[in-house]
């Protein structure tokens, strides 16, 4: 039996703290917040666990062997690095750091003691988005073109990181599991629109290395929330819809036809095809369930986990390149660039 | 009674020649084509128009007093530079021409001659964007913070311009209306998925002098129709879309508030509130009914157009600054550096 | 080549025209309308046509051959009875006539006369309801269970007929075509709210003979236009959106399933599934033009129009059937005794 | 402190325990149920509530003072009236009974107890029917003309009640709420299209003695779920639907105008207008919670619920007289008959 402890009782660390408790396997052995009152919540729900005001007093628990870290953004290194030093395994809220130097010598730690480091992005685990993953893998798509994406509301401005921080990681996340490929270059345009804080709205264009292009809007000041992803391909199109409550994937039998050279002239070369639209039932498992419970086989087989501290660690490359880009009003960067760097 | 004389007779032509058929003030005098049967469907459409198959002879009519001018893009500049210099007011369909070193050409020419010159920005003239326009100068909006647009379908890839050139041009010239203002800075990328194609999907951000950034999703590839606006605004915020049957703009009262500083902690600094919808009822007028009468209007009076040639220059001005960018990734030009060097 | 004449230039007579002066075989020869507007806009569309501003100088006309009638529905048995009397074929507006009596003296005369009797049910024509007749024939949805329909928008009231007259007849001819079955019992509700109106708001349920039920919901006096049918079968269920630009029709393959007796308990006998759904890519040919073609090719090759006298006399008893339970409040009516009575 | 005890804890009694926990002025003290699975699962939630197999010993315990019932509808009565009769406060979930004859007998013995008798009508709690009850209450919809509701989804076929004692008793509690008016005649029609099952689509009109005259649809063999419901009246009109997340309630400035008489002609003596869209901020609150506090509040100060006795027993007369009525294929009844026969 695993015996978890939870840091950070806050906006997500409640969520991760029931599924672990629901998960066979292990065992919610203690939560640690600096906040009485979140201390309270987390004592009506999970009356057994123990409950610690310092992250010292629970890293000093013998019964953890693995930690899951709900904490702000800034916090992540050095709590992260707290845990595997004292050898439990650490499962990080996404992003995983604030820098790829830090990512780094996390990986690095965690290899050196033999532990499971994982990340918790949490899509990268929801039905729809495996479901998208195996329609690429079984070639339905036909070369991927393009992963072009809204992800916008009217949402809390956070105070540490900015807008790409907060949403566009999801973005990334998802593309580095159903691509399976690496970015190479990024270009990132954003404004802030309250002074003092950071950049709320901003566009993204990151070029895969296999060819895929992605196009990422994130918005903190949008009048509605939109979560939608048109994804291209040679053969085939999806539309992917995270807020319809069915039908959250529709892939669409249309595309272009190239007429071979010389047979046709001027604009016609080209034309298209509409066909079919096609909506795959998606399971209903909760995402974050899924994911505690291959944490948790992580740690029993061994194994290396889907979203494990490298492609955290290339989420937060991307990130820093793009605010980077971002200051600069759209100038491209390379990731290799950026990878040497740090 | 002004006589009109339209050349192009493909695609949009018969929409020009119907409107300006059917407004009061003028006269459809004589329709031009070199395509046999687009003249064939002209004289069923408009048996008392006059019909030529070569431009010249269009020209020598002496009963028209303006020319129309509805081809492929690479036609426009010697069309209407022709127009003008045989003193005709001339009505040029978007983009105005392919480089700003034309439009300006022309602008010149029609400023000595004494004559009209107006581009075809349809939506300007579109009850939708009318309303848009009113809502952000009477303040309802406050201080405009972005323009959001998603302009995308599956689509007749041209051969001649690319998508910018095609779709976005759509949103500077409304962006040139409704905000009263001038672009600065262009960062575009964009990706071609024909080989030997233009690029097909472009996305840009331009800055513009005042403040309000727009952000352009255009694509010739897209699994599914969208045409959809946020316009974000520091008092209300606007989705706009174009399908919507009814209902194409909605107002929401909702936006950010700061705290005064130093009252509360980290990030409950800025928070947010959420209020009414209204979606005003909007005119169905055509569009296009509305230039018509607005070009012979424009001419009768010797008024400026509202989308007249300075108007045309600027947009072309940005497209080239944005397909420039575009094939350096997203490297930021600015636009007065484009203004010298043309 | 057939020559038609087509009486009635208001407001669906237009469309008429056109298509017939589209339709390859037949020519369109002459226009009638007491109207002298609607007659100076017949003649700007079609300058060839003669034009009569009475009925019975388009009947002396020696040059047409079928008539198409497009008048108000207390008109329309006069005119059609004159029209075959007279040796023409006739192709009659919905609803065919004002009465079941009536419908049975048309189709009489034209069985009489071997002339063709033809009603104008337009959605029978539409590629989206051919679709589904498909889906049905072919078993694809199993048993047909029902199928329910909400027509409702904000609309002109008339004044001659009530709202199942004007829109309950829709469904009606498109049960008839896709259900292949003849209605047996007919319960209405429906109420007035403009007095000296005739009713705007109304629900019919009307029972087949094999088995199938409808239910049709229409209203004039609705906030939103809404035209949607869902259609249940034993296999799968149809969702039928006619505003939907694309996927007007949506597939799912959903439904319930029965334990056998004794196997499970209570109320866990019939459980549901769901599967999959599928929206078929549908033609956009204008149904209008199928049906004049289809008019056409029945006149020349001597065949039974789908939609014959005897199916426009089918739905006439319907909405008189309909019309009476209504006044009493439900009461229900059954079919044959309707038929008998008439 | 009010003893709160819930006996049933199946599909809904969950959710009422919660609410009870979480209120102000009473505790949970125990809970009842014969399945040994959900007193496990309402352990691991409510670990200080006294767990009872069987409700007489529920009923035997002194610290209740209010019983709460959430089991099947066939023993709402016994348990409503063993709880009355033992003197404690009755909250039963609906329909309230299953014969108006038992509500009647339940008032009664609440009248002469001097106890509160409530029924879990819980859309009346919605802040989105509080909205909609305001706007009616203010006269913004003007004469309310019709509610004209679709509910229907692919749902658990139940064994005990159809589809109209499942669904449409959320209508008729939502009717009876915002017109504060009584059914007068009902007329129904419907099918069951499992061997065996009761009902599971029907369609029911209900006359208001007032005026207004409703319409349900309700099914649960539907492909997607509705929930919409048109609200018409002489000056306004609602669209409200459920399910979208924000902007659940629309309210459309639209109707008809009348012409004075004899003004203008024939059809054109009712025209029609149309005007913004408004959708007003709907609070969040859950409406169990405000049920909640409002049984405890009833009892603590002796006043009326909303959703009182009477109301149950006329919402169980019309869903009886509706069974009726479907069973004669839509025969109007009166629901004074109703009243009278039992």
């Amino acid at each position: 039996m695993i015996g978890i402890g939870v840091v950070g009782y806050g906006y997500w660390g409640p969520n991760l703290a029931r599924c672990f408790a629901e998960t066979e396997g292990c065992r919610l052995v203690a939560i640690a917040d600096g906040d009485a009152a979140a201390l309270t919540r987390a004592g009506k729900r999970h009356p057994s666990a123990t409950q610690y005001t310092r992250f010292d007093d629970l890293l000093a628990d013998p019964r953890i062997d693995a930690i899951v870290i709900a904490t702000p953004v800034h916090t992540h290194f050095a709590l992260a690095q707290a845990a595997l030093a004292s050898g439990r395994h650490a499962l990080v809220e996404k992003p995983m750091t604030e820098s790829a130097a830090q990512a780094e010598a996390l990986i690095a730690l965690a290899a050196q003691r033999g532990l499971i480091l994982m990340v918790d992005h949490t899509f990268v685990y929801t039905p729809a988005i495996q479901k998208i993953k195996q329609l690429i893998a079984s070639g339905e798509l036909g070369e991927v073109y393009y992963y072009d994406s809204v992800r916008v509301n009217l949402g809390l401005f956070q105070s540490d990181v900015n807008v790409i921080w907060d949403l566009a990681v999801h973005d990334l996340a998802i593309l580095q599991y159903v691509l399976d490929d690496r970015p190479a270059t990024v270009s990132a345009n954003g404004v802030r629109h309250v002074a003092g804080s950071p950049e709320n709205m901003a566009h993204l264009t990151v070029y895969y290395e296999s060819g895929p292009v992605a196009h990422l809007s994130v918005n903190w000041l949008a009048p509605v929330k939109v979560r939608q992803t048109l994804i291209g391909g040679s053969r085939k199109m999806i539309v992917y819809n995270e807020l319809e409550p069915s039908e959250k994937i529709k892939v669409y039998d249309s595309g272009v036809v190239c007429a071979p050279a010389g047979e046709t002239v001027d604009r016609m070369r080209v034309s298209y095809r509409t066909g079919d639209m096609w909506a795959p039932r998606i399971d209903v498992k909760e995402a974050l369930l899924t994911e505690a419970e291959h944490f948790i086989a992580c740690i029993r087989d061994g194994a290396t986990p889907i979203t494990d501290g490298r492609v955290g660690l290339s989420v937060v490359e991307t990130l820093e390149a793009a605010t980077q880009s971002m200051r600069r009003r759209g100038h491209p960067f390379q990731l290799s660039q950026i990878l040497r760097a740090s």
